[in-house]
C-alpha cells in the first residue's frame, strides 16, 4: 500500500467512524498529543485533545449527528505528513474539507480537520469540482 | 527565534504580503512544490501551485481585496511541520483560519491555507476566544 493509500484508508476510517458513532474509535483515530486541533463549520477551532475528542463526542452522540458523505478524496504526502481534501456532503450542502495526518509507527493519525462551507449548495449528481492547476 | 516563534514570524508576513498586495512576497511565502493547497471562504478546494497563486494573484489585484485583521495567532510545531490557528477579522465578520507551515531549508513556507466562516459576527472588542482544553 502506498502512503497515498494509507492516509485515503485513515480518512475513510475517520468518516466510517462518524457515521457508526463509535467514539472510542474516532479518539483512536486522532493522535494521542495535545497538539490536534480541530475547526467544526461555523466553530471556532478547539486545540488539544479534551477539547477536540470532547467536541466529536458530543456530535456523534448528539441525536442531530448528520449523514455525511465522503467525496472526491484526494491525498497529499510529504514525508510523514498527509492530508485530504475533500468534499462532505450533508444533505444539500457541500462543504470543503481537509484532515490532516501525521505518521505514527505504522499508523496515520488526525492531528487537524477543518472543514468549510462552499457557497453554494450542490446536488449530489453535481458535485462541485475541485480546481486543480 | 523558536520554532514557534519563526513559524508566527511567517504567519505575519502572510497577512502582510495580503494587507501589501505584493503577489511577489506572496508568491514567495508559499513553498515552490505543486503540493500546496488552498480552501477560500466559500471556495472549493485548489490544488497546485498554479491554481493557488493565482487565487491569490486574483484576490490581491481586486479593487475589492477586504483588509484582514489576524488576531489570536496560536502557533503549532512538530518538527518541520506547523500551523497557526488564528481569527480573521474582515469587518464586522470572523473566520477561523489555519495557515500550514513546512520547514525547507531555513524558512517556514505555507503548504496549506483554509478559512472558515466563524457563525457569528464579532465586534472589534469582543474576538471570540479559541477554546483551549
Amino acid at each position: 500500500m502506498t502512503d497515498k493509500d494509507a492516509v485515503l484508508a485513515a480518512n475513510a476510517a475517520f468518516y466510517s467512524a462518524f457515521s457508526a458513532g463509535t467514539i472510542e474509535e474516532m479518539a483512536r483515530l486522532w493522535a494521542d498529543n495535545d497538539d490536534i486541533s480541530c475547526i467544526h463549520p461555523g466553530w471556532p477551532a478547539l486545540v488539544g485533545r479534551p477539547a477536540v475528542i470532547g467536541s466529536w463526542r458530543d456530535i456523534l452522540l448528539s441525536p442531530h449527528r448528520p449523514e455525511i458523505v465522503c467525496q472526491e478524496p484526494y491525498a497529499i504526502v510529504t514525508g510523514n505528513t498527509g492530508r485530504v481534501l475533500c468534499v462532505e456532503v450533508i444533505g444539500p450542502l457541500a462543504l470543503a474539507a481537509t484532515n490532516h495526518f501525521r505518521r505514527v509507527g505504522a499508523a496515520w493519525r488526525l492531528v487537524h480537520h477543518q472543514s468549510s462551507p462552499i457557497a453554494q449548495a450542490v446536488s449530489a449528481e453535481t458535485p462541485p469540482n475541485r480546481q486543480i492547476h
